[in-house]
């Protein structure tokens, strides 16, 4: 692929700055040769630099944080993350598509793209299913490069995936493209960081309350299944249900999801790996491993890659996969640079294609 | 239940008294009234106090470390725990019992009562499957009391269970026994804290290398599924076929395995909250919750307690457990410490009966 | 020392009981045998059990959290801990001495005998300087017992002391006893776990934000320094001055100060080893180490113990001491409960008689 | 600074690459336009990729780890880095020197200038005073940019600095430049993570063992005080002497050092904070704040910088310095490869523009 001859850099907006998702952009845009940061918006800390919030930006970031409002925040950008709460995308978003720029949405309101689709996700959510954009939807794409890539690369609008339902389909997606599992019945058995939960503190995260504890939540439902469903559905042609757990545990960053099928036809790890391989092969950023392998949150720590480690339990005919990704990577900015370098045309790794800093 | 009329205090010995499930059982003996420690052996460390290796114990347990020839280890004692790796306590509880001694035993020795159940463990695991002392299986009894109180009273031989088989088996035994769900499918997918290791230090748990990792491990195989489909299978009558994952996060202390089954009938999470609480009536360490408790490691931590959260879900069939208990106390060290009090009539909870030190 | 014959057990009010060092030292009230808890007041939770708001709790103490007005709250009580911060014992000890409890109160208003003292201290924290009980003060007793154990045990109102006082006081009174080191320009470098600033949440203690920061904070002052400034006086007969940094880790429970002093003259460690030890001759919880001694935060935690590590730097004619506390328990509520004890006539160690559980 | 004009990017040799200091060049190497990794030696793991044993690299570096003997090993590199313990720069470094590469090594071998000074050094850590090249003393640099810029620019030769040294003669440097504080009995309080330790997993840093426990050791003397002394005497002129403590505490990266100095003369905040900003007006990754500074180790982590927080205490005639550095990067391979950057006249900060990823 070649990179787009630019004679300027794209200039690009983040709203919602001061949250991990804004500074995670920040972190990757400060990496990446054909961008600049533009503006940054929040509604805390406006008028602060956002290295006064974050001191690990002073010298590498040092703009200040604007309102929504503020007249440095409202000319013509080629790019506008939003990496803000439901119902703020899909509120502004227009304005900012009609000004020209490219838009990525890191919440729901663009992860689905018929009205119907996200009023049962809002519905199941409890939320107020009305949507302020309806009549984008349809020119949006989920944000997902290894399922999406052509789509994305055409697109102007553009949902972010979850860093939940991002683990669960990379792990499952080879599984139902080839119906090799049953679709109804999966389960997820997810475990994130703390930082998935954002930056707000709550005493659940106070750190003497949180160091030696590991716990599952909403046991009754979760946001993530609505798109895990959906996209799983749309790859193998068939209604998928799944059994999805949500579990947090003291590390910072990452999310280790244990998958499990039930297998439809005979099939060895080697057959397994075979058909997750070739899924992937255009791929950059999965890597497929045997059941032998020792590859952990760490492994991926700090970069856009997802680790899916296959294995089959023949006694049982169970399909079980491990998928692994740092959740604010490829679980959220990472996976936003993607598609922004998807949709400029940049080669899909630009300003993601460092290791991680061990240990 | 009375307490028995002791005329003076249990001698106790424990074997393995360096590793963690030794200075575990040390440190409930301390707080028992009517035991005492007579004797500590160890192959590391001989001649030196436990306190020197374990400096928090000294003032509280300042006795020497003995091999395990010493003369003042030869003694005649009351219960003799073996906190040992297999095949030490099938050489050494033989002549422990002759000397009238009831024997706990922590490793795989005495968990099977057929000789053929374990050959079946150990040629599972690749191990040495001859038992060195196959003339004690059929007097040895499974040392779980929820599920063998009263043959646990009446043995002098118990082979305490495995943490991450306590965990699984807590948590399914109500509803195998009901006939709830498959017996053949169950998933188990466990989290450990590092503790469950033991205390030999290895790069995997070299503390750079796991403070921010998460892994699955041993994919292929865990010696846990033996004794978990064993005693399942026993309650139901039916052989039970189970897919286990065990994964370890950077805890110290604390399992939550999360378990999940397909229905055989309709039923409600009240339906299993009922049968999940009439079948742990009696028992004190098991408690059993819906799925909205906001429980985790840490409301267990250092108790020999066993949370157990119930939820259904409808939309796909399957029973869902959480279960979690403390791998050092319910899933070794506390879980010993309520068998000697089952098979001398304590009260269950003498020396158990306390809370943990929070946060 | 004998334990007082006591016809019923004493019953113990905690106001303030939701916060750690409520909890902290209703866990050891269920230890005692002497005493029970008669009532938990705070202002949050009202209505709700304590094992709500602590799970951990469920079973060992369901008592309901009572507001201060609640007639529950107002009979005759044996004991009142007040677990609360500034200005609030000083409004209502009066009327629970009135109804004959000892209090035992955890803030800055009875550590200074003298209405001067205590201006000095708020006057230097900028705080309101008004005493609500002026009256009172002459008649507190700062509650540590190895430098007051006999006032104390006569006393009916105690101050219990601060975290980061209580580890530089223990390290370094024997030095300023026995004259051994310059009293102005002692150093003292502080760490603590994050329990040591409570339970309310903070960004500056979220977990992703904690796990790997380490920082200094107020350095331009800290309430804790009149403390020990003032206790240190006392012993010497001199002025002292100290530099006082406090520091904020990544574990929960612990404290750890590194003190340095100029030696007033030529002393070796042995000199220093039998000063110490000298010292704390009666005094159960301080243990004095060697220089090689290997004991950390982890040897003191969840038990009352101070370890001191003395130690000298002959060439720059440094006296070094390194004092390590569980913050938690010495450093609050162990201390707490130590001092009931001394002031009802119990062995000083009753309910602390225990070790922490490792790891 | 121009960049030189390069016709091929610099071959370097990794000597001791799968330590925490190999793969921590590694990753940095990866990250410069202007080398590029040749040969990666080490003792363990020989024939693996140094991926197999960092998974985290696969991709990014897949290169075979070699033996010293190794061919492939053999040939002319521009730079060689010898991440090993003493004694092996020592010995191999002639020969690279020889065939024309520029040798940077991490331990003590290189660190000091004269025999007398590594005579000195060695004998009081206990360890053998011969010097395997000394005939190269005299030609070898402290690799201390901000002190040694303009000889590094011309060694061939340098001696990478301790971490602890690092942090603390970053905070101290202008004071003793300045005569601002007395020579000595300045008090260097050192706190480390524990990849300071290495890879080697030990049961002290077992994580089980650690994740509570802040420790001191080695109280009777450490092997960085050699270098701090000789350092801030050079600057001063005189004589220096220090009291030296080394806590470690459970985080992976970083260094906090509290360094406490006796004032000559009366300075306030400001007077040290000009002083201090003078000094390091030509260093970009020394960053000085005032005490009211909200910074700590997550502030320098993955980064190459040195946050110097000053502050004085005028009740006790007292400069306090608060130095904070990431040990793996500043305290490591950060420094190294400064100096690379240095030696060959690159950019300062070439490969280390980049701050870490938050949080």
């Amino acid at each position: 692929m070649d990179t787009p001859q630019m004679n300027r850099k794209l200039r690009v907006k983040v709203v919602g700055a001061t949250g991990y998702g804004g500074i995670g952009i920040v972190e990757l845009l400060l990496r990446h040769p054909f961008a600049e940061i533009g503006a940054l918006v929040a509604r805390e800390a406006v008028g602060q630099r956002i290295s006064d919030v974050y001191p690990h930006l002073a010298g590498f970031c040092d703009l200040p944080i604007l309102a929504a409002d503020d007249p440095a925040a409202q000319g013509a950008f080629d790019v506008v993350f939003f990496s803000t709460p439901d119902r703020v995308g899909m509120a502004d978003a227009k304005a900012e598509l009609a000004k020209g720029a490219k838009v990525i949405d890191y919440s729901g309101d663009f992860r689905f793209t018929t009205l119907a689709a996200y009023e049962d996700y809002a519905t199941r959510l409890g939320k107020d299913p009305s949507h302020l954009s309806a009549e984008l939807l349809g020119t949006n794409v989920y944000g997902m490069p290894e399922l999406h890539r052509d789509e994305i690369s055409r697109a102007n609008l553009v949902g972010n995936p979850g860093c939940f339902a991002t683990s669960c389909i990379l792990g499952l997606a080879p599984a139902l493209k080839a119906h090799l599992v049953k679709p109804v019945g999966i389960i997820c058995d997810c475990k994130s960081g703390v930082s998935g939960a954002g930056k707000k503190a709550k005493t659940t995260f106070h750190h003497p309350e949180r160091y030696e504890q590991i716990n599952a939540y909403r046991l009754s439902g979760h946001q993530h299944v609505c798109e895990v469903e959906r996209e799983l559905g749309l790859l193998g042609g068939e209604e998928v249900k799944v059994t999805f757990t949500a579990q947090v545990l003291p590390i910072s960053r990452g999310i280790l999801s244990t998958l499990y099928g039930d297998l439809l036809r005979d099939a060895t790890e080697e057959d397994v790996l075979r058909i997750y391989r070739e899924f992937y092969a255009g791929s950059p950023f999965v890597q497929v491993y045997p059941s032998t392998a020792a590859v952990g949150t760490t492994t991926v720590r700090c970069t856009n890659r997802c680790a899916v480690v296959v294995s089959v339990d023949p006694r049982t005919g169970k399909l079980r996969i491990v998928s692994i990704i740092d959740n604010l990577m490829k679980g959220q900015a990472g996976q936003a640079m993607q598609n922004m370098n998807v949709m400029f045309g940049f080669p899909e790794t630009t300003a993601l294609d460092q290791p991680g800093m061990y240990p």
